[in-house]
């Protein structure tokens, strides 16, 4: 029953629920949303999500919607969906509004929860190329996880038309940002990195979790110091996925470590 | 009647046009636009927007929708709502998707078109600020009026707060690239300018007008440069609007200058 959407306090088929076309997230990209892990028919770090959401939310200048609401709608669509494991993702928009670029007045935000089963063939490692679109770590949008997603779209596209499974963008700076729908870890000397935000990495939640628990640590690495990194892994809220190689430059696998993550970060 | 909208070959009331959830210009942003202005019941540059639409579609990798398919509907369109002027705006996403970044192989795209009366008060002058959202013209993005609006909307939303009417954007360059919606061109010894794409400018028709018939030229323009600018409007595909001042450099009103141009580009 993953065809069950929450959308507006009403769980629908995805076939009967409506995004009216003067939606600003249709028309504007104005809105956010958050991709959340189910396990065990439970979403151990919904309220994680939920305030990186309220975040972006404050960016955009969005009134946030209540957590309370939030944690009934999920609740209400894990139910009805029955789904054991899999993910959700979390769309919030600033809703309808009159023609233009200024949003109206008291917007009436879209929220939109969708379910899905997890995917059917999981890759054991990925090979990565750089691409060419950039991410502005400068930009207080590059902490929000908005809709605007088209960088990322068409990183990955030109990876895969060029025989790879994903590319890394650079943030403005010229270091590596991240991938088109993930945080980069890298190991060296045995001790893990992932690039800091103001180099245009997102504010993953799993990135955030493995940076609390001291498991790595923030640096910035450029294309030029891949060649002293031993490997490497895409990480999200949903999954952890070893590197096998960054353009040129062959990575280690290191299957205790895959290991040792997933226990950390998915084992909940 | 301008609560039809045409929507994939049908013109349908907007409260019955639907927009479904899985549709990744709703999810990603996954698409462009067009805005059109209506004049005697007819659209003289449909097919200049229609040019600049399959440029963004190469860009995107997607495929361009027929231009006889899209002059048919804007036609059906025109008739069926009976407007004499105002615009009408032309969306093409890449339709509805699988979960994730990556398309599927063969899209199915959206094509929305929807109609908008004249506004009802435009304003004879506006000020502007300089936002602190940036565009970046080296990415093949820039080029593109993709559905991604949010530094445009921020920026906007931002300057509306600070009792301005419209913010600037900057370039990666550091230079002037537009406003949030609109180009701009600066008067300068008697003479026109407008900034290069490669500061950041999208490039919008009305501004491809204004360069072919010579009567105005690109150049870059930094903020420091505004102190010798005498004057400044906003133009995009519906208007041309005098600029009263920029950040704290007041700019003479022409009004002899704004008859001309908008004789040139709004007559037809």
């Amino acid at each position: 029953m993953n065809d069950l959407v929450w959308l507006d306090g009403r769980i629908l088929d995805t076939r009967n629920a409506r995004i009216a076309p003067t939606d600003r997230g249709f028309l504007l990209s104005d809105g956010l949303f958050e991709t959340i892990r189910i396990s065990n028919c439970k979403t151990p770090h919904l309220t994680r999500h939920l305030k990186r959401l309220a975040e972006g939310c404050a960016v955009l200048g969005l009134p946030a919607p209540a957590p309370a609401l939030l944690h009934k709608a999920v609740a209400d669509l894990l139910e009805a969906t029955a789904l054991v494991d899999g993910s959700l993702r979390l769309t919030v928009t600033r809703g309808t509004g009159p023609r233009g670029v200024l949003p109206p007045h008291v917007p009436h935000p879209t929220i939109l929860i969708q379910a899905a089963a997890p995917p059917p063939n999981i890759p054991s490692a990925v090979s990565l190329g750089i691409g060419r679109y950039q991410r502005d770590g400068a930009s207080p949008l590059s902490r929000v996880k908005s809709l605007a997603f088209l960088p990322s779209i068409l990183s990955r596209m030109e990876a895969v038309a060029a025989g790879l499974d994903d590319a890394l963008l650079l943030g403005t700076t010229g270091a590596i940002a991240e991938a088109s729908a993930a945080n980069i870890l890298f190991l060296n000397e045995n001790s893990l990195y992932t690039p800091p935000l103001h180099d245009g990495a997102l504010p993953g939640t799993s990135r955030a979790r493995l940076l609390e628990k001291g498991l790595c640590h923030e640096r910035s690495i450029s294309p030029e110091d891949l060649r002293a990194i031993t490997g490497a892994w895409l990480v999200n809220a949903l999954s952890l996925t070893p590197v096998s190689g960054i353009d040129i430059h062959e990575m280690s696998l290191h299957p205790e470590k895959d290991h040792l993550l997933r226990m950390f970060l998915f084992s909940d």
